[in-house]
Order: structure tokens, then sequence, then C-alpha cells
């Protein structure tokens, strides 16, 4: 991870009660020629709003990757259970909504919605585990889970 | 959608006996800095298999789109269970295979894999709408049902 | 366009003497397997920033789409010429840098870096121009012209 | 990079008197809210005909990463010169040409083209380059420079 200074406030979303929210932009690169945004576009965003409540946690996917935990870890996506239940479009400004519901053992679980508004527009179960750079399996460090419990918890 | 001849048999994957086999080569695109594919990027494929499933039962988003049954007629996924099971890397030659199990009045249910070799890396169940231009949900045209019924008892 | 309030400020970046500029955080999606941002994934970073230059002049992808000038116009890029410098990594903060040197008749002229602190990561030149729903080349509306012209010359 | 068999001929495409082709269908996630192919598409679908031109000469990025040649090593691009002379549509079906002018020292030079039947819809002057694992640039493997000769010369 390079050094450089962060003068972009709020670049990371914010936590929140219990959740973590990040606000998305809907740009030419999210939509299809439906004119509205690809489904598997949410699942990107949905993915940034994972790893800025991890960042603001202060667990970074770099330092895991360089192996600050004595071994490299990455999180990979096990799971998704995903409803698509309104559509959105070219210039909307979306919020990624996301709560820790459990982090123990070797895996996470988030519920995330993807609001535009007041209205709910995607809302998924997703479930994530951490694995070295073999591709085994690993437990979640304990002092990352206490740090994601504090989120679950606020 | 453009005249172009096809001089490339295959293009589109194959129907066999209940299911179409679409494959995917993994190309730097796909995959992320953890060195495995993205977890998006498997939608991207199933996507692709979806499509190209309807192309070879005559169903073509371009003629859909067009309003060849009257009114613009798009598809839109509605909800995705999707167990992510094992990983693949660059190079690495995919297989989606898609079954139909549903395809009448507003929703078509899709059942899918990716496959390298023998593994199975990716199972989905995928439930389609189709819509008009205004975002209505629209019930399949008989005629296309039909088509993807033959499919889905072949 | 949705009339989504926006509470969150510097979404669009911020217009700065004579340029604009963007943050982006390199997330997995940004990523390929040989551990750096896909080369494709700047010209995504570029676009949203020329999308969110125009935002804060005013002009909005959503309302030209849908015929506030008269007819459906979107913008697309025509040229581009861009060199990779050096490569940037997973949770880096990069910041798009967006200038508009020629704005009149059918086409825009933008020069685009990518920075991660003081170090300049890509440069681009990019051609635009506005086409309508026909694919027609169309002049950009004066009115528009202006309001990058004040950029321009801020 | 998996032992698979390849049932499939023809997934990478075709190497003809002096240059490579490979076909690409436009799907969903190809296209934009204006109705075509979103420009960057273009770049995805030209680094697809290149990496499939170099494992037709038998270089193979997963062999290339893996360390074959005594360290790792990696394509980056360096520069790229890209007219974007005619759009595209969802199921398109294009080709991608390639060929190789130049290929010593630490870079390549290679151009492209995307085609639709008989219409050029994309010209690109692509120079990329081989870096390792620190990410200092290497020349391009004596072997691996005399495959793509050959390629360059057919």
């Amino acid at each position: 991870m390079s050094d450089t200074k962060q003068p972009w406030s709020g670049l990371s979303g914010r936590l929140e009660t219990g959740e973590h929210i990040l606000p998305v932009r809907v740009y030419y690169e999210d939509t299809d020629f439906s004119e509205i945004v690809y489904h598997a576009s949410y699942l990107r965003f949905m993915e940034r709003g994972r790893s800025d409540l991890l960042n603001l946690c202060g667990i970074h996917h770099s330092k895991l990757d360089a192996g600050v935990t004595g071994e490299r870890l990455v999180f990979v996506v096990r799971h998704m259970d995903i409803d698509f239940l309104k559509s959105s479009h070219i210039d909307d400004i979306l919020e990624v909504h996301t709560r820790c519901t459990e982090a123990r053992g070797a895996r996470t679980i988030l519920e995330q919605k993807v609001m535009r508004g007041d209205e709910v527009l995607i809302t998924a179960k997703v479930m994530s585990a951490v694995i070295n750079g073999d591709g085994k399996p690993r437990r979640l460090p304990a002092e990352l889970a206490v740090r994601l419990g504090i989120v679950k918890n606020r």
C-alpha cells in the first residue's frame, strides 16, 4: 500500500451504528444496453462496501496480502444470495449498506443492501472466507475478528 | 443485429441433451490481485451462457430489444443464489453448463454450473424476468417459452 | 436521473483552477493476477473523471440521454492516446486529473492524468464526440460548450 | 494452468498469414446505456486477441507467471494509440485481428483491428513490455521472441 496522504474525507464511506455506508455513483461502465445497471455491477459495488468497511476497521487487503499476520491472506466469497428488486440508471447516486452479522472461525457473514434514497434496490447475504497463498482456508485472525466484532456490536 | 456471416462454428457453445455448454477461457480481465478469478466474473460467464442458450434457441437480445414481439423486451435477473466452491486461474478453460428448469409466465429459472474438466467450481440458480421498455414485467412471449421448453425437455 | 439528495459532498470530485480532480480507490475489481491494476481499468477511472467534470458543469448524461437539448445525445470516445508509466495496487488512492483543451464543433479534447500522490502513473489525450440516437455526429450544444469553455479558461 | 483437455477447437482463434484472428461475441457486459459497446470493452477484446496469439505461439501467461523462464514474468501495456471508428451492438460477432510488428529487447509492438465483417471498427497500436515480479523491465526471453518472430514473418 502506498503512503499516499488522503485529503479526500469520506472516500471510504462511513461507519454508523451497526453498519457501514458507501456512496456509489453510476457511470457508463456500470450500465448495459438495456439502459439500466448491469446485474453483476452490483456485486462490484457491494465488494467495494465490504472492502471499505474492512478499511475503516483497520483491515487492509494490501497488508493481509503482504503477510502482515504471518502469511499471505485474502478474502474470498463462498456464497451469495441476491435479490434484484429495482433497477437503477446512469448518474444515479446509490448507497451500499453493509452489516456484519457473523465473524468467527473461517467465515464472515455480511448482509448488504444497495439503496437509492429510501428505495431498496438490492439485498444480499454474503458469506466470505479467508484463504492463504496456497488457497487453504484459514481462521480469521483473532485481532481482525475483534475489530469486525466491534462493528457488529456497535 | 448485423448480418455478419458466422464462419466461427461453436462460438455460441452447443446444445446437448437437456443442457447448453459454453467454453470460456480465463483472461487477464477476469482475474484479480489474489491471483484467482474475481468472483463477479463468474456472473459475466454465466450470463454469456444464458445469452448463447437463448441464441441457439433463436431468441436474440438484439431482436427483442428492437421490438420484434410487438414491444421492446429485455431479460433482467431477479434472483441469484450462488455457491463459489473452487477457484480458477489465468489461461484456464472453463465450461458454463446451463439448464432451463422453468419457463412460464413472467419468470424463467435456470440452473448453471461452471466447470473445469470434471471439477464443479460454481453452482447457481438464476431467476430471470422479462420487462418492457418502461420497466414493466411482461409474460415471456408464448413462442419463446415453447422454444425454451423444448430445450427444457430435450 | 433520480432526485436523490446528495449528502455526500465531494462524491464528484472538485473543480480547481483549470482542472477537475476525482479521487479513486483501487478495489479487487480493478486489479488482475499480475497483482497490479489491469490496464483497461484506467480507462474506466478516466471516464469517471470526464463524467464528473461534466456533472459539475451541469451537464448530465441522464438528461442528454433523455433529450433535454431537443434530441437524444450521448458522448462517445473517438480517439485515445495513452501512456502507462507506472503501476498501482490494491487499496491505492489515485487521483484522476482532467483538463479540457478544446470544446467546439463536434469534438471535445480532454487531457487526463492518473496520479498517486506526486507520481504520474498514466497520461492520456482523449477526443470525444457527441452523437444522437441514430449514431449521427452532432455539434456540442452551444450552451454546453460555453460551460465547458468556462472550465477550460478558469 | 490446469491440464484440462480442450475439446473446443478454435477457442483461441486461429493464426493466418501474418496475423491472428479471434472471434468475439458482444454480450450484455460489453455494452453501456448508450446501447453500443462501451469503449473500454474493446481493450478487453484486444487483450484477449494478444493473449490467444501468445497461446498459439506456445507462450502462456500461467507458465510465465509461474517462472518457467527462470523468474516470474508478466506482460504489461506501456502505450496504446486507439481510433474508435464505428460502434457495435449486442449480439454482434466481431473479429480481433492482431499482427506483431516488432518483438525484440524489452518491447513488443502489436497492431490490432476490431472488425465486423468487412467493416473496421477499431484500430490500435499497442506497445507492451515484460516485467518481473518486482516490476523491473526484462528482455523478452530469446526463445519467446523467436516464436513471436515466426508469427511476425509468416
